[in-house]
């Protein structure tokens, strides 16, 4: 077993496990929410896995607490795993300074810029050592059905890692995204700061509106924006710039962008939702 | 309207009112959350009203983020108050010097003893002020349907407010309940702060066993309790006693005690049956 279980939760007929681990791509423990659905508890049974992958300043509890995926997720036999959302306690200068870089915001991408190179390598966490980790520790989890999804800088995460890894996610889905990191004031700062301002092409590469430009095969996303989203009116999610790509590409069709009337931001907005967002992954992790 | 609206937040279909106002009865503005479902919306309706009392240290934040009532009540057509659990800031000295007194545990009851009467009265708060203030303001809450749940401490509040004003409340739950305040470390402690260590009459009548061995008509009451949860561990809850109390009384055919597997004090449990008990109180705010 690679990791520590702090706390066993019993949550709608399944378990919460508060989880720790000695990453070595992130270079110091990480701590996450692994929910086994009551499914998982039956001898010999797999059941799939959805990823959820937080925004800006969270940890992987915020979704456990007020997502309510756990709901959906009991009822369909999905386990859910609430990575956080950056290494934490580095100790590189300025870290801490801001809520969106350094701690708590790690964009889901390997910093090539110093001094972050030390461990915000969230990508490789994500796509790799966690998974890895959680399945040769975790019979009951399937590792041939896996699906993302996430909110804000998560939802960039899981279209971007869905996008840049063809076959990996079985099921992609996004509450909020910022779905053009390299137009807004959010993905610019990420950028500049974990690959350089002189780096295009990197930034292109974690940047879903271009990814889709090149995504061949079929490509099934919810999206739900909140139309009282600030961030959204301030111009950091550009939603539209994702789907006019996808149209452009000629891969749209099945790209379902929800504005919903009034919802902001926050989790009153993702836990509204969050049985859409299992039933979408269900289709695919289920079929 | 007796209340400042400090926010409109969109949730399951309906609007989340965080309001404040000025209580007199608390000598102090309290702040609360109001649920209404979307059938509040519609031209001349009428919705029941389901109060929530939280538990030690909570404000009317907790539930509304994390207890998932919203779900079941958006579905059913009830609107859902969420107040806090006491006053705040009345500078009375130690009432923010521990957990389980004074600030964050007010108990629902009225102090009798100096200092707390200068504004511990959350018993006419939640019985008189605030639904009278939330009336009077709101055309779309029914003041002729109005049921009460609560967690904890807010369990007694629920199961107390309940016994002590026949007719007032249609329906009645708790989740892990102070069944027995007179007979835990808890309900000790703050009567004995609230009205007095030789006012036992007093205390008796704010103590659910007490009060149901007198209960006349209908008991309709639905009750949850982690098998895992501490403080049922440590007798701070003492539902068996209600139970018993009601037997004797000959009133426990419609009391409905589930002891819930490994489900711990949190608000993974309260989410977990949250639908449960907005359906119970729909039995009887839709009857």
């Amino acid at each position: 077993m690679a990791f520590n279980i702090t706390a066993t939760i019993a949550s709608f007929g399944g378990k919460l496990l508060k989880l720790t681990h000695k990453a070595t791509s992130t270079n110091c423990e990480m701590a996450l929410n692994l929910y086994l659905p009551p499914e998982a508890a039956k001898q010999g049974s797999k059941v799939p896995v959805l990823f959820y992958l937080s925004g800006l300043t969270c940890t992987g509890d915020n979704c456990a607490e007020k997502g309510f995926f756990q709901h959906g997720a009991s009822q369909r036999g999905i386990a859910v795993v609430y990575p956080d959302t950056s290494p934490r306690g580095l100790k590189i200068e300025g870290e801490d300074d801001a809520y969106d870089f350094g701690s708590g915001a790690g964009f889901y991408v390997n910093a090539t810029k110093e001094p972050w190179t030390k461990g915000y390598n969230m990508y490789t966490y994500i796509t790799e050592e966690l998974p890895n980790a959680l399945f040769s520790s975790f019979d009951q989890l399937d590792s041939s059905r896996v699906g993302i999804t996430g909110h804000s800088m998560g939802g960039h995460g899981a279209l971007t890692l869905f996008l840049k890894n063809p076959g990996k996610y079985k099921s992609v889905s996004a509450f909020a995204p910022i779905s053009n990191p390299i137009n807004c004031p959010w993905g610019q700062k990420a950028f500049k700061g974990y690959f350089g301002e002189d780096q295009q092409e990197k930034w292109k590469e974690h940047d879903a509106t271009e990814l889709v430009k090149q995504w061949k095969g079929p490509l099934n996303v919810l999206i739900d924006v909140g139309t009282g989203d600030n961030f959204y009116k301030q111009g950091q999610l550009l939603p539209e710039n994702f789907i006019k790509a996808a149209k452009e590409a000629g891969n749209d069709k099945n790209i379902n962008l929800r504005m919903q009337p009034d919802y902001d931001h926050s989790y009153y907005f993702i836990s509204t939702f969050a049985d859409d967002h299992v039933a979408h992954a269900a289709k695919f992790l289920l079929a």
